[in-house]
């Protein structure tokens, strides 16, 4: 092992060049006009996995390639076999103007490494791979057969996994999966995650009038489609900061305290959290600290707002219609399903006649809820102590990754989600980053990880 | 008389020609970009007066530029002397897909002229010039002298105008203003306007997070700004379609019964206006009729709403800023400057601690009254009368025209308001006209006028 750490020490400036050439892409799933940087993208991720010596294959899918690359075989040995899960598809970088270096032009200052999906999700995955890079290139035998399955609709709901894992189910059958695509809460802290919060996405819109109205001749005697917009959506959450949906709550796994207590244990300094965030005062569901709130309790967002005017000056109209972009953060054991149909009933119920709703369903994601006490687990735990040198702690992370549900089903196998994020590395937001100690002790962790596994799997 | 209104009719399609070259001008004065389309707007009526014979100058002013145009004045002839009002500059064209044409190059469709600035503005004072262009191509000695003030500023709150108008005052005092810059209810019911509603407008935002948050990091521990936003607004209008700020209807001249009963006289359809209209069901203040509340009765609109994420697909953000331009009308007697009090007191009440609140003041304007009996309002009824061919009524009109208050103040005249807009029209909205048949009627009803004025003048 000891060769192995001194071989990524010694590389990480090339690791680093490398993952900022990955980091040119503008693979944003989300918006069709960059449909072909995906396929460039995948196509440049498959060659790097074949140079590493991986067998690769990119199987194109109805929405972007999917990438499938494997450690090569050794015949007659037989080794566990492990799932490592990542996405080259990122966000949309906008608002482009709040970025202090393009978002698609890899800058590093001080330990960081700043670019749309710099951390989410290319940076992750790169560090399992320059991994298995390490083993390879210092002759030592990886400890476990490796699979590599990297997609490119994560950001938009990974429509087109599920069916393909199925279909490859014979291939793809393996001991467990490792993700890294979430966060820890510091270097300090290298995490376990046992829990994810789902989603359920949706955006709605309102239409009054069949044009914008002079709000003179006609304000007054006509419904204003955005003031109706208000209206509705200011009723989905109370005062006390709960989801105002009939039902809402029916299904939440209360927290024990148990995990209360692990909870209590992460770092937390509220004066440094308002100042990270940039707000007056934190808000949150009552009865519930800021880390159970963003992580073990649902919630009700407004991700846009849509209407009428929005140049420079003013436009003294009544708007034709007014939309919003709404996703509901859900916990185990809440259903995507019946949740969306709660939040449909209600929004029906609530809106008034005087204007027409339209509600267009978007993506959904199951919560994940797994216990830590299993083996696998505890080898992760034993891996991250190795590389962070620092006891692990045991997380409920907020993020939904829905992948973990369908490779669950599909697969029957648990995930260990090992995430490298740092709280201040500004995920779907401007400046995005990585921190380069954490792909640093990303890669460690990759390498001790396989041995951790592999001797438990021997016993 | 009757020389004059056959050189109109015979003339009338070289005058739509004229119109529409005066349309293809985007003298949008809300945005800056157009600065030089201003300009040259305002340089090509300044000659079209020229080459009717007035005698003209452009005044540059710290905005766009202000016409003046005179009748040449007979040595000797004492005539009573009128103000004619209007305005060159235009709305914004937004949102250009909604338009059948280009918004800027007006088409002629049946009877209507379509285009930006048909009617609101450009087309009813052009009827007005055209009815000097008649007086002076047949010879006869027009019965009053007139001066026509053109501004470019009065869409976004006419700000150089009134100081320009005190400066200017001895050459400006008159006996009389005349403004065409509103609306009748159908060619079978020309109108003079009596009281006109006012305006407050104002721009308000709130700041949460320094930067778009990963919902699913963070979201539940910190207040959601575009939530914040619905849940503010939702609040500044009750269930019974009240404006509900403290203080917001104290000053409100009650509507009198012969009020109520001169409204009751104009046509009106609910089917028809909400065909018209093209909203599923109308809604308004209890207690008042559609006319009512859209001509006499104050409200609070939403104009346009800005929040996250507005592109494709999805993303999952807690938004760090949302904002609203707002617009409330008024009546009389309310005061701009005191209902901006105490909409910004009631704003700044609502706020929760949680987000930052900065409200940005824009435009405001009084609202209007005047009593119908005097003898200028008589002779304008007759002249009305007239053209149309049909018995006037009397209005309320809902729109802001802050130009009447301020001429009123410093030119101690009151206003005849003689809109040749019908409802139809869409002005501010996409497909904006003007109706060919209210131009060429707008054009006989001022011919009449300066006659009818100048007999009550004589007596």
């Amino acid at each position: 092992m000891q060769v192995i750490e001194k071989f990524l020490k010694e590389n990480e400036p090339r690791f680093v060049r490398e993952l900022s050439e990955y980091l040119r892409f503008p693979s944003v799933s989300a918006q069709p006009k960059h449909r072909s940087d995906l396929t460039a993208c995948a196509g440049w991720i498959e060659k790097h996995c074949r140079q590493l010596g991986l067998q690769t294959r990119l199987w194109s899918t109805p929405g972007n390639p999917i990438l499938v690359a494997k450690t090569p075989r050794v015949a007659g040995a037989r080794k566990p076999h492990f799932l490592v899960y990542g996405h080259y598809d990122v966000q949309p970088a906008e608002p482009f103007e709040l970025w202090k270096s393009p978002p698609f032009e890899a800058r590093i200052e001080g330990r960081s490494l700043f670019a749309r999906g710099a951390t989410d999700n290319k940076g992750q995955h790169f560090a399992h791979l320059k991994a298995v890079e390490a083993y390879r290139a210092c002759g030592v035998e990886l400890p476990c057969d490796l699979t590599f399955l990297i997609e490119g609709e994560e950001e938009v709901g990974s429509n087109h996994l599920a069916a393909f894992v199925k279909k490859h189910r014979a291939e793809l059958r393996c001991d467990g999966v490792v993700i890294s695509d979430n966060s820890l809460p510091s270097l300090k802290h290298p995490a376990l995650t046992y829990a994810l919060r789902g989603i359920v996405a949706l955006e709605i819109r309102l239409d009054g009038p069949a044009r914008d109205l002079h709000s003179g001749l006609f304000g007054g005697a006509v419904d204003n489609p955005a003031m109706a917009l208000c209206q509705l959506l200011g009723k989905l959450r109370d005062a006390r900061g709960r989801v105002a949906i009939p039902g809402f709550y029916y299904d939440v796994r209360p927290l024990s305290t148990y995990e209360r207590r692990q909870m209590a244990r992460l770092p937390y300094d509220e004066r440094k959290f308002k100042k990270l965030l940039g707000v007056p005062e934190l808000f949150g569901e009552h009865g519930f600290t800021a880390n159970e709130r963003r992580s073990a309790r649902p919630t009700c967002e407004i991700n846009g707002l849509t209407s009428g005017y929005q140049g420079d000056g003013s436009k003294t109209i009544v708007p034709s219609w007014a939309s919003a972009k709404l996703t509901f953060r859900i916990v185990p054991n809440q259903k995507p399903e019946k949740i969306r149909e709660l939040i449909e009933k209600q929004l029906r119920k609530l809106c008034p006649p005087t204007v027409r709703l339209t509600i267009e369903a978007g993506h959904g994601g199951d919560p994940y809820f797994v216990s830590p006490d299993g083996a696998q687990a505890q080898a992760a735990l034993r891996a991250l102590k190795s590389a962070f040198g620092h006891a692990p702690v045991l997380l409920r992370e907020g993020g939904s990754i829905p992948v973990v549900n369908d490779l669950k089903k599909i697969l029957g196998v648990d995930a260990l989600m090992l995430g490298l994020a740092l709280p201040d590395d500004n995920p779907h937001s401007p400046n995005e980053k990585i921190s380069l100690d954490a792909f640093a002790k990303g890669m460690r962790m990759s390498a001790h990880l396989w041995q951790e596994l592999a001797n438990i799997t021997r016993k």
